[in-house]
């Protein structure tokens, strides 16, 4: 029997409110149920477009890295700021959308915790994500270490890797302190002070 | 109609079994069933032990909390190390104990990440058990200040918090990169060169 033809327009929905459900509730609090309801669609048809809710996964994981690696890509094309600067830009720009969506974090370190031990799909898909963030941020760390803005005796990849760790933990202490104001800090401690 | 008695003994391995569990498949991940069946406990009488699924956790956050305090302090209390060989002695230790775990990642960590923000019984469990462990860390900071080990410029509270944050991200690239090597240089390069 051939399969019924699917439609591109509800998969990119599902995805789409995929990344909402799943920030809000993770990986074993999301039901694909909950996610076809919000799309009004039938859970007999989810199948039609992913094989399992870990590929359904994967692929918001995927989504979700490629749509915040447009918007760094798109901004650093046209900012003339310095690169130190325009970090800034970015982490303060994150702070006031976490802000907005009630401080549900990122939902790549909130996957990572909670399944990247489990799923070996889901897992490869933060991995590769996690490179394409960290290809962005090396250049623009070495270009603030080439005009001495950052100090020289740590290599950019090293420097990336630790801006990545405290990153992802200041936003599971965000979510312990149910504030946001320390993630502000810490960006300005990083760069303005340990990193300089 | 009186309660049955309670039996501490099996409230404690509820208790012990949970953080195993918990430890690997979070909080939406992990049935009371589940735990039950390792106890051998009948699902009714869980009840008696406990108000809640939400109850049990934090109890499970403030007992794996102070299980960890109580091996720090008992280290802390007998160790002629200088405050930086102590810290990093206690953080080897943890690396260690992850790779033999399997990299699950720290208990506190994993919960954050999945329920901090839905939560707010676990939430303020999580504060405290934050809040005991900076206790610890403030002075150890401060001692190596004193002793001219660590750099002075920033203050042993916020030294804390970004150590903190740093290793909570690291374990969750850890958990993402299925490696627990970069976790041990993140500890060198933190207290060798970012806070010398």
């Amino acid at each position: 029997m051939a399969r019924p033809r699917r439609n591109e327009h509800i998969r990119d929905e599902l995805l789409e409110r995929g990344i909402d459900v799943l920030s809000e509730h993770g990986y074993h609090g999301t039901g694909i149920k909950k996610i076809l309801d919000v799309v009004n669609v039938p859970k007999g048809s989810f199948y039609n477009y992913f094989h399992s809710k870990e590929q359904f996964v994967s692929e918001i994981i995927d989504k979700y890295s490629t749509d915040l690696l447009e918007r760094l890509d798109q901004y650093l094309e046209k900012t003339s700021d310095d690169p130190v600067t325009a970090i800034k830009t970015v982490y303060y720009t994150a702070i006031d959308e976490l802000h907005e969506k009630g401080l549900k974090g990122c939902l790549m370190g909130n996957l990572a915790a909670e399944i990247a031990g489990s799923s070996g799909e889901c897992r490869m898909a933060m991995k590769q994500a996690f490179e394409l963030w960290k290809e962005r941020f090396v250049v623009l760390i070495e270009n603030a270490q080439e005009m001495d803005l950052l100090r020289n005796d740590l290599s950019p990849e090293i420097l990336s890797d630790i801006f990545w760790n405290t990153w992802q933990g200041g936003m599971l202490r965000m979510k312990i302190d149910n504030d946001t104001e320390p993630l502000k800090k810490l960006v300005d401690v990083m760069l303005d002070v340990l990193y300089r």
